[in-house]
């Protein structure tokens, strides 16, 4: 791949390119494990029983990530995180309902435009962007709006790399008798959730994130005796949780055409998950890729957005050297040429870069990639401490 | 894979079973080759110049595949092929708008739930489950109604295996000035469809079907100043074919996560339905698939449902044998134990079993096939001619 790309002279390293494929320092897709892909090497049929054991196992071992099993069921869904997300909010949210979203980054502000889209109402709770979301501020939303009946709300809002309260947030939800909804994308499976010291009704995540799977399929954990409740609600016939969840429990089967290798390829990064210790195993190695990757950074002298104590282990986000030189596609060009993949940022008012810490890496990993990121800048004539 | 399940003493035959992946003779999930799967063992980045090559490539292959390329756009969409037939119904339709839907199987059918739940009127035609739809009937159905603005055809209706007369019937569409939608899920890739003497507003098809693809990916093949038209339509926001389009032409990205391997598989088996020959090829094999199966079913004394006539090159339907000892569980572990995986019927009021035709199968594959559903049967002590 790297050999396909066009050199740019101002960016291309002395090194001839070779075809390797760089490390993927994103939020999604990740670089996966050998084991994980070659999962993919075999044909499995949709009907059968031996995929249909597959699903069931999936399901079961991620309902179990969040001490599950007696209140929850995990429902898969076809297509990427925000199909599932869409689909949580069609499904447990009444036509009618009112949705309460406090809002601090990309991934809230999409959920407000799905409800809008759906025709769902939200009511949207501003807040700063480099900060984590405020309980007391959500509680009191809800004391002053009966008619909210359900709060959706971003674990680890990813267009910054904030992590916000959970459990805090959970319980003020729950204080005031409403349904919380999580977007737990780029959290679950690397921070510890438990569902019975942090109720939630519904919680979204996807293959491809930090289970490490590949990207294609989304999941739903809910409450079963929500779900239960939501026959009909649902906008589209493809996104309805219930009906998917109902078929699932008759037939062991998905309802259309499952994405048989990326279940396949999930099942596998799952047993590896349990091989490495589980959530806090995981959650451990990112965290020590996030250090070193902050660490590292800041000896290039690069600044992160965000303050130490509100960094999630997931992303970083960096502010852009305030240079004349600075030019993000050529550093992104640079910086892939020496074998890692970057990602843009996300925010509107400060320009910035993101550096993700999760998949398959580790902070060996971390430090070729600062290594590279250091001399990318020095190459294209921008200052770089280390 | 075989290994792992239980062997039914009444089925089994008395060879020891091997952990051997089952040839896949159904609608999808179908066999793909190895080559096609090796193109999973890569991780890419969804944002990364190198992945937005492979699927502008792909999406300008599958227009040429219908010569669209002077008039019409593909627009890729995550999660199954039943997604992309929502997601064109939702784009395209508007949300006061009335579509005919002629119905003669199971994805008719689905088509006209899909309608209901969406909120867009379906004004059904019912026909005979044995016939192909008649153009006629269709343009009588259109005169009668100046209030339908679109029509939504199935190709070929894998709940029997019909084929229908694509090109009369978007000729009967276009002479009443309607728009047509088509579901071309289990024949794109393998029957000629050529837009300029077939014309259509959009076509529907999926990444695992005739193309030979793994399933996690569904496309739509637009009309372009049609799809210019559609900003705003969707009930969805991950189903909106117009912003999905309108954010890959600015970007060359997928507006959210992108089944990154799948794709990548997609772009394999493209290049190989391409060095068979295309699309006459392809349909030739499946043709020469189905001859062999049909003569070779006969020669067990098992009766195709539909006459040869209407009978497509896709899937079999056969008529259950009318006997006590008839019992498909078994039967089906019985043939998958010898190394094929068969499909169950659709149908509602007759018993019938399917055996697909497509894949990365030969006649070779058919005439084993035969061959293990022969020794299956007299395994359960039901005549078997042959």
């Amino acid at each position: 791949m790297c050999g396909a790309d066009p050199v740019d002279p101002t960016t291309a390293s002395p090194m001839p390119p070779i075809d390797r494929d760089p490390l993927l320092l994103t939020p999604g897709p990740l670089t996966t494990t050998l084991r994980t892909r070659q999962a993919m090497l075999r044909d499995r049929g949709s009907w059968d029983e031996a995929f249909n054991r597959i699903t069931g196992e999936v399901c079961r071992q991620l309902t179990d990530l969040v001490e599950g099993a007696d209140s929850h069921v995990c429902v898969p869904l076809q297509g990427s995180g925000t199909f599932a997300v869409e689909a949580a909010l069609g499904t447990l949210v009444p036509r009618e309902g009112k949705v309460l979203v406090p809002n601090h980054g990309a991934y809230c502000a999409r959920i407000v435009k799905i409800l809008d889209l759906i025709g769902r109402r939200a009511v949207e709770l501003p807040l700063a962007e480099d900060r984590p979301m405020q309980p007391q501020a959500i509680a009191a939303a809800l004391a002053a709006d009966p008619g909210i009946g359900h709060v959706a709300v971003v674990h680890c809002e990813t267009g910054t790399g904030i992590l916000n309260p959970l459990t805090e947030i959970a319980h003020a939800v729950a204080a005031h008798g409403r349904s919380l909804i999580v977007d737990a994308m780029s959290s679950f499976g690397a921070l510890p959730i438990d569902v019975r010291s942090t109720p939630f009704d519904a919680l979204v995540a996807a293959s491809g994130k930090c289970l490490e799977g590949v990207p294609g399929m989304g999941f739903v954990i809910a409450r079963e005796r929500t779900l239960a409740q939501c026959a009909g609600r649902s906008h589209s016939l493809a996104m309805d949780l219930h009906d998917q969840w109902t078929h699932l429990q008759r037939s062991s089967q998905w309802r259309f055409t499952p994405p048989t290798q990326v279940v396949a390829a999930l099942a596998e990064a799952l047993a590896q998950h349990r091989e490495e210790g589980g959530v806090s195993a995981r959650g451990a190695r990112y965290a020590a890729n996030c250090r070193r990757l902050v660490e590292g950074l800041r000896s290039l002298g690069l600044r992160p957005f965000l303050p130490p104590e509100v960094q999630s282990p997931i992303i970083v986000t960096v502010h852009a050297p305030e240079h004349p030189a600075w030019d993000f596609p050529a550093f992104y060009r640079g910086v892939r040429e020496r074998g890692f993949v970057l990602y843009p940022g996300k925010l509107t008012r400060v320009e910035t870069f993101r550096v993700g810490c999760i998949g398959a890496i580790t902070p060996h990993d971390i430090d070729h990639a600062v290594h590279a990121i250091g001399a990318t800048l020095r190459a294209l004539g921008l200052p770089a401490t280390a």
